[in-house]
């Protein structure tokens, strides 16, 4: 899931697939931005700073709310505060976000040891597995001592796919059994909610914490939230400032926040449905695969076939020509995300610009 | 340099003095992140934070420059890089804020070994033991390895005092000479080239890097700068996102922070004028002393004199209750601020209120 | 593979199977303990520490040696000398010792992070999942850098089995391929080469460092020994006086270490039979079950058939009855570790134990 | 206290004045590390080491004690297991031996941040110094929390000197008044119990955990022992295997220790004297100096004249010809220390030793 800044091309049109993180602040956003009630958020409270943190406490069922920087400060947050002495060990899922795509911070940062179960293809691990992977305390004296699980919902190494509130009670009520913090990286929570037909509050509710990105589908400029009881967003405002991300006059960001999620939140819904119908199209194409069946969210992940003329990297830098801009996941593999700035005549757009590149790709390297 | 939530109360007009950087965005900010071009900062790079970072890398005399959330994180990070392997050790004032109130983060979350060496009152440290501080390389089975000096200027808690091109290229060349970097803590950097009328980029020559605050005096709601070379700015951008301080659409705070400097920096002048009247006015009321020669830039350390009726925290509250907000140093020690907001007619505002409250207090307590 | 004091019991005889860590000092090593020369390794260089760690260097075939107080430290030096760089990450087996077996140090002490492989039936890892595992280094901005590979052999979580010199070889070339390190937990080291009929330093050849018990098969008291490059060691030895592995007068356990080596490596060969008889041996008894053909070092471990009325902490107990000591290893599963201190009958006692016991402990479960 | 090998020269006679650390066992250790019974520590307990843990903990007055390789695995332990919190601070000498000579590890592998206080000329810090350095509960949010206060007795770093029975008791109603704990280093308690004439255990009874090395004036071979509750001493176990101090057969090393407590703590006393005798004379000799009445036990700090025509390095470097090993401790200074194996005779022969050298560089120089 690597980028790199792309070369401005002289082409008509763009439409950016690379993430759901490139929506650019509608002019609700830059309206509420320009006129939003601020203070200073680290001596004391800033006002808008409150008024999200308070309704994001709510949707989420949780005492209290803090507003971080990024979706991965909001992990490592939360995973510190669980794991906040020393000795600590967290399971979570081999594909993880938290795992592959974080630089390793909760542990080069934090040193809490990382073990990892499985992630199936739908993104569960299995209850056994997790069960078995916990550390018997009686082995303390060459165990680590395991203290957190973590879940992700919607999972975006996983193809985007739902964890549902079954599986994700089953999981909390394990957590609970053992003694242990049950965090779920929800940076696309509200995706997976509206997926399910559930409310996120439900979804959630077996976790001691959960991080939710706004900048991601909900389309806000900057910023994630975590959310928990109040003695754990106590320690995370805390950590918080330690790493850097307490933020003056915050509510600016706060303000588009908060418009993001009036706004956005009915949005998603057909963004799935975008995504859905990008995917149908894609597996038409003659040497592309997706699986639509397991295409349940934003996220659209193409194989390319196996001996085809083309890979990955010439896909996509044929794309980039016509101004499809999409985001490697492998030799053959490309990620593509939809967002709700990405209309249903940019997705037709798109899938011409697949045929035509697919087949430009194989003409160039077929000569 | 504790600070709680002030109580609303029914005051006719506020003056706040507990820091600058309660300080609100002016209109032109607010029009400017209204109007801000921005793209995702973290896939790639947002126009207008690379504005700002390459007018701040000039300023600042340095290749580079990154934007972060905040001073805190731009110190973390300046420090974490600098002393990338394990083992390493800083030198730095027993004073200085990355010492104090930074949460001890370059060792918490970074493993940092912290060597202090005496501030002295004008907050330099003595060049001797500095160099007698740095680690003989001998004797690397029982001693980490010296890495880095850090100075600070303007010093916060050494009265905001400057150290001058002079002894900062001292410094620079000690570091040299030992194979040290030399990193400058410059929250209010500004503050001190204005005070001693220099321009900022000689002030940092000697430095490996810097970092800025631009929600200090400045104005900007939000965020700092850090500077250096190009391999110290690529190593600080993934720093930065470890910590969770990578941004998406962060140009619209990159766009507040432009003008911030266009604005803003003229009116230091203006700022450190204000802080050398309230503090005349100050030392002249009975109880209060103030090292009026010692107030260089824009922060003012207020004493109470030892058996006065009042101490800090009581005269604070009585203070707060007049409109004017300060904050405690100590148990007979105040500090206060001044920027941008606070007008001449605040300042002679603050100094009848300090009269008053100053008496009222000995009242209460004198009954 | 945990464990508790036993109780004494009034037992005639006892078999200690527990692990090969349990022997008690020949007649020779008490000699030599009692006879060595010794100075202060710490302030300079013990003369016996520096026989052995040169006659280990040698027998190893790397530059350099140094002696710890455990296979544990020996393993954590190696990481953390190798990732010596904040944000490493090391590719080791998901069921490796360093793994499972060493408190997480390597992350709770030093920051690295773990990203682990299936390790097949007989220990080894797909080469294709090590590469895969690999970060690609254009993708720094979210992931730790690779830097260290760790393999281990025997390996004793995975039967004792052993790894091929063209495994091994393999494993280095692809190491080298992408700049990384390769560490071997070579804890039973002299075990492997014994098995494979291979000498130790063509077995660890590929190797930039590996760790060596000698209280383990070899039957010194105390101690394990890493070897490397010289700069390797270098690193190493500030690295073990940081961690607190630096002893004064430690020739005292040099000493025996050297009557260790070369008493003990040539009785492994006759253990490894002692293993195979004992693996046949219960292969017969009713309800157990051992994979005969997988034991090909010291180490067997015995599956209790499911639905078996008794577990492996049941048969523990009854078998410590009878004065045989074994360790669990899972619900169902006893690990046993043959050294030169158990007998070819005390195999034959043990296994008429295990007769006894598993009909005992059925009787009494069945009354 | 940079000390590298000796080359060997051609001298008659060695006195080794380093350290009391470089001790050679005696006949009577040695008989007892041969016929040491012993098991395995790390499976269970070592009955030789757990005679010596409980006679340890007795003389200090604590529920338990448990042996490790080093006095810094000592402290460091110590130092870890009262700060296992992720953001804790600890106060400590700014000269103390944990924040000089222990390569930072208290930080560098625990992440604790170190807030240093001065230490007078007799080592102590002023009571009114720590109080103020103990961060205040309610600036958590910028403040790490301190949690251990850390003494040094007898201070090596200090002249050797001793802290009385009243000053470490304030020291610990100060940091039971903040809810701290007091850990001692007190490689050299013994020392300093008999210099002040009273016992260990109430000389240490205001301690949460002490430290006490074995190798350095009471001669054992290696190992030192912490002491603290039964519940500090259950964590120091878990975290000695984590740093890969845990030994197998260590009853080896804790026999040698037995009777290095029965045979010379009653020799300190003696070595005091000698130390005395020392300083005396070598207060005599021409551009010598020394603090005599600082030198309350085996160390001695000899202080070069400024302008005199040798260093302490080659003063050092001359005495090494006449078989006399003394450690640098500055660019004009010496640190020479006492043990047991140093007789009246060899205090005698030093002197002249120095007598001549000092002569004899002048010499050299002077032609």
């Amino acid at each position: 899931m690597v980028a790199e800044r792309q070369n401005s091309k002289m082409v008509t049109r763009t439409v950016d697939l690379r993430s759901d993180t490139v929506t650019k602040p509608t002019e609700a956003m830059r309206a509420a931005m320009a006129n939003a009630e601020v203070d200073d958020d680290v001596l004391g409270y800033d006002p808008t700073a409150s008024i999200l943190e308070t309704e994001m406490a709510e949707i989420m069922g949780k005492e209290a709310a803090l507003f971080v920087p990024s979706g991965t400060m909001g992990n490592l947050i939360s995973v510190l505060v669980h794991c906040d002495i020393r000795g600590s060990e967290v399971i979570l899922g081999h594909n993880s976000h938290i795992h592959i795509y974080e630089n390793g911070g909760i542990s080069t940062l934090g040193g809490v040891h990382s073990r990892t179960v499985q992630n199936n293809k739908d993104g569960t691990m299995d209850i056994d597995l997790i069960e078995a992977a916990i550390r018997d305390p009686r082995g303390s004296l060459v165990y680590p001592t395991t203290r957190l699980i973590c879940l992700e919902n919607s999972q975006a190494n996983c193809g985007g796919r739902c964890l549902s509130i079954e599986y994700t009670d089953r999981v909390g009520e394990l957590a609970k059994k053992h003694g242990l913090k049950l965090h779920i990286d929800g940076a696309r929570i509200f995706n997976a909610a509206v997926a399910l037909g559930v409310a996120v509050d439900r979804l959630v509710q077996a976790a001691d914490s959960v991080s939710v990105c706004l900048s991601k589908g909900l389309g806000a400029p900057v910023g994630s939230v975590v959310a928990g009881s109040k003695s754990f967003i106590a320690k995370a405002r805390i950590l918080r400032k330690t790493l850097g991300g307490g933020m003056r006059q915050v509510g600016i960001l706060c303000a588009a926040a908060l418009v993001a999620i009036q706004e956005n939140v009915r949005k998603l819904e057909d963004d799935h449905k975008k995504a859905k119908t990008l995917a149908e199209g894609l597996n038409q194409i003659k040497g592309l695969r997706v699986d639509v069946a397991a295409v349940e969210t934003n996220i659209v992940y193409l194989e390319i076939e196996e001996g085809s003329k083309y890979t990955a990297e010439t896909l996509r830098k044929s794309l980039e020509q016509h101004g499809i801009l999409v985001m490697l996941a492998g030799r053959l593999r490309i990620r593509i995300v939809l967002h709700h700035q990405i209309s249903a005549s940019d997705v037709q757009f798109a899938l011409s610009c697949f045929q035509q590149a697919s087949t430009g790709v194989q003409g160039e390297n077929g000569k």
